[in-house]
């Protein structure tokens, strides 16, 4: 066991209990408190037991005096739930598809996502597209040839974050960001370019990082003011480790809607992400930060965690590439354990390639007591190289959307089946609501197993408002809900497997709506508006509560000029087929890309 | 969906839902009910909302409005939760191991089943020992000598049941039998037997069945008065099935705690199972009638179900071998799911062997939609066939019973390393009340989740007193209770797989306490009494809560001449390994076996 506490027993760390005969660990007998109840007491018993008022304080007292409460119910420990959706797999091999051997290292791994680009890859500066982001690949040309170092770019970073966290921009992109740890990183890898030994593509690419995973020398607020008080970040998560491992540079730690409780991305705390398209809108959540540093061109890429789409929705919603992979095909360790079972890190990228690039870094299980995961299958990246993809379409939640956005995402079908002959398969996913709901229930019984202990010490008013709200209706599940929600799960992932025997992918938008105004009374408090929070989940909910791979790939713009994101649903592992499927839909929309009204062209001298 | 009730939603079974474009399933729109609040009017609805009275009846209803109740909680499927506790396993090559190809007919592995024992088999006649009960093989030779037929076997069998069901006897063994049914079977088998075309060793044989799994013609009742008649038995479970086209005449259903809900086996309804030894006690629950009527020979072997220790327990109480398979070894199907993660079909026998044999005939995945399992291994049973066995024992817990369990259980050990040279490791293992509260947690949730709809309609008044005390207690856990016994279930996992680094089994006393007696007053109501209830699981748990293979053999007496078992708990999978040790401890102990006070001696004419 661990400290006995009154409220919960804080259990010690499992390699660091002594298995030994002389082991310090108490053995508890069995202490129970309950008289032997039988004949007229039983009854008796059972009468009050089962009144409502008396049965619950009775009930509690059972509880309580028994243990159960202290040893279970606010027992502190730091294990996830034994089960976890790990999809099996066969070692399937795929067409145009590079399979990684286990234990490559990250840079390695970056490197043959190199190979699987097309040699013909072209740069900005020859593009003939009316608007396009600086890539990862032409930061890297931009050091190789020698007229730019990641310096020069650090330094106009920080002065492009400095100027957009100014009062009148207040575009609150980071929650915290260190010049001095920029700039070191950047020296580093500015002597690397010199010494013409970069690490690998990545080097001197600067990567933001959603303030919900570990990046030294960061603190891990979870877009709270208190969990990093609780929680102190002792070292780089392991996805953020394989970054730097690869060179490059990490610039700060990305704004988020608190604790990831909710979708616009309005933070009381560190103010509102706002939208580069149109600032006076929100830019989803609760990877708020992440998406709008890509889509501003701040970053090539960013880290952002999918729990609820909080990866793929922000990114619809600010028109860049949002990547969440299967579950359990990134390593979790160092990312806040808000749930267990639904989130994943994602990446945010301003195009298929990137996220490609980074996804390759970040992918693979750690050995060590992890659950066993397919070998990595990176994609060839040509133009239509693919025919005869077949797409479930389920027609009533396809259309469950703004005007603007079904006849956008319509129009990308269109030209798919024009241009690559892609067929669209008419099919009905049952229950979508049901799963939204069931979902709801799952992370929200998850993030108070992890978290409510912390705020019975601190109290509930450390949190804003909406969130309190959110983590009052949290903590009110009981175990029949959660349960049932787990059972809808299973139900969801049958219909799931068979819409996968019928078509490739499962096509949907992204969102249902696009980026919403971000109302003055909402700045102090949060916002509750659950109409448009149902509206931005809709279509999110398979990826996570399932744990399938899932990209959104931004299509066009609605009449207010914001961005609009379709989405592919892929099998279980099947990140690769879906990341060709998501680069030749991006090779039919990227000319038509328009650039934001905040936008810094940071490599460049202008655009 | 299903139908739309006011209480829950019903949901169709999922390959009864047409997939298809013109599918009658109805798209739900999200209805949220919610308006948008931000402000002072957000900080108000969290004033109210965090007031405990208020606050909960607003949570009621925001849950209720937005459908969660209806969709959710109270939504009626057939669906187990998602994640169950399966092991991975690497397919190991063992000594002294059959392992047995995927998709074999049960007969055939009962047939390989038999190779692996030992040749020199003695036949009850021949055996110089004090007691013994007839083994399958004794039934199998009797009828190839024609000395008897299964007819005659029925008929003996079907004049004792009805002898121990008098009043006079009261044992309470079955809660249906059908003489009808049992003597159409026997006279099917006593042909095949004439023929010369016994299906397999067990054609002939009778085996009884808990009143848990379905077993045609018989409903299933758990033990209750009302679960039959909302849940109608429509065929045969799986593991029934197997066994009778193995030639196995299915002899009735027996008697069982009401839902498994408790230790004691005593049974309101259908009267308590009483114990061969000394009928005046408890046979133990919640397989009771399974141990009992092994014990008094009714049967060389019955099937039970093992959520708690319900077959080992019983087995112990009764001096008889009780088996409980890694979890996922014998298909579930067709058994009442009265939880999903911790229960599993278990076998009672009169020897190691004849748990074997029944063991062959019933595992094994069936193919479609089941996770994958290894492959089935079968052990040769010779006697003191290994040495360098290694045992680890904690010692204040396996010292945590009463003083004659704790002697017997250790001269057991002593035997053990003096005839084979078998090793006890001592270990700790840590935070074993913990588990087994959190345990109760886990089991408890899972039973309300699957009945509590159930029992919304019929009233609670329809269950026995003890019962609706368990049923107000397992109601009364929240998802967090729930989750955070999952995350105590991960950490014993872990250290149950360092101790298994450490020793091939676990050892323990099976039981702390013998079989109690039955006090007057608990027949009407049951019994509440959680002190005896805590001392009979004490050493059940790890076998449910992780889902790993545990037996129990006979190894003595108490004072009172009542039965002591020991346990062996095994690595994931390892059952072959389980039963050759117990094999190697029971022909140690076999010679001293002692006859049941009541003991119907089936094959021969008198012993």
């Amino acid at each position: 066991m661990g400290i006995l506490r009154d409220e919960g027993v804080v259990y010690k760390a499992v390699d660091e209990v002594d298995l030994g005969p002389n082991s310090d660990q108490l053995y508890l007998h069995a202490d129970v408190k309950a008289p032997r109840m039988a004949g007229l007491l039983a009854k008796v018993f059972v009468w009050f037991l089962e009144m409502k008022l008396i049965g619950s304080i009775l009930l509690y007292f059972l509880k309580k005096n028994n243990r159960i409460q202290k040893l279970v119910s606010y027992g502190v420990l730091e294990e996830s739930p034994l089960y976890v959706p790990l999809h099996n797999y066969e070692d399937i091999e795929e067409e145009e598809v590079k399979c990684l051997d286990h234990g490559l290292s990250p840079a390695e791994q970056v490197q043959l996502a190199m190979d699987c680009l097309q040699s013909s890859n072209i740069s900005l500066q020859d593009s003939n597209f009316s608007f396009s982001r600086w890539t990862i690949l032409d930061y890297s040309r931009a050091y190789a040839s020698r007229k730019l170092t990641p310096l020069i770019v650090a330094e106009r970073l920080i002065s492009a974050i400095v100027q957009s966290s100014s009062p009148v921009m207040d575009m609150s992109f980071f929650i915290s960001y260190d010049s001095k740890d920029i700039l070191r990183q950047a020296a580093e890898s500015t002597l690397r370019h010199e010494r013409g030994e970069p690490i690998s593509v990545l080097d001197g690419v600067p990567i933001a990082v959603k303030d919900e995973i570990d990046c030294m020398p960061y603190q891990t607020t979870g877009g709270s003011k208190w969990l990093h008080k609780v929680r102190p970040c002792k070292e780089d998560a392991c996805c953020v480790q394989r970054l730097r491992s690869c060179g490059a540079i990490l610039v700060g730690k990305t704004n988020m809607h608190e604790l990831g409780a909710g979708t616009s991305g309005i933070n009381p705390h560190y103010g509102t992400s706002r939208n580069p398209y149109d600032p006076r809108r929100i830019s989803g959540g609760s990877s708020s930060g992440s998406a709008a540093v890509v889509c501003a061109g701040l970053c090539p890429v960013a880290l952002g965690v999918d729990g609820g789409g909080s990866v793929r929705m922000p990114a619809a919603l600010c028109g860049v590439i949002g990547l969440k992979p299967s579950f359990g095909r990134i390593p979790h360790s160092g990312v806040l354990p808000l749930n267990w079972t639904v989130g994943m890190v994602g990446v945010l990228a301003g195009t298929v390639e990137d996220s490609l690039i980074v996804y390759a870094a970040i992918s693979g299980q750690v050995e060590s007591n992890q659950p066993t995961t397919p070998r990595l299958h990176l994609p060839m990246l040509k133009p239509s190289n693919m025919s005869n993809i077949r797409m479930a379409k389920s027609n009533e939640w396809f259309n469950d959307c703004s005007d603007d956005i079904r006849a956008c995402c319509l129009r990308a079908l269109a030209s798919l089946h024009k241009l690559y002959g892609w067929e669209t398969v008419e099919v009905t996913l049952p229950d979508i609501e049901v799963m939204r709901l069931a979902h709801y229930v799952t992370i929200g019984s998850e993030c108070t197993a992890s978290i409510a202990h912390h705020l019975e010490k601190l109290g509930k008013s450390v949190s804003g408002w909406d969130v309190r709200v959110a983590l009052s209706i949290y903590g009110s599940f009981d175990s029949r809900d959660y349960l049932n929600a787990q059972r809808i799960r299973k139900r969801q992932m049958r219909f799931h497997e068979k819409i996968f025997s019928m078509a490739d992918v499962i096509v949907s938008p992204m969102v249902g709506v696009t980026a919403y105004e971000i109302k003055e009374d909402a700045q102090e408090t949060g916002e509750l508006d659950y109409v448009n929070g149902a509206a931005l989940v809709r279509y999110s909910i398979a990826g996570n509560f399932l744990g399938l791979p899932a990209v959104t790939v931004p299509v066009g713009y609605d009449r207010h000029g914001l961005p609009i994101g379709i989405q592919f649903i892929g099998k279980p592992w099947s990140e690769a087929k879906l990341l060709q499927i998501a680069y030749a839909m991006e090779a039919l929309c990227k000319g038509e890309y328009k650039k934001p009204k905040v936008f810094y062209d940071i490599l460049g001298e202008s655009q």
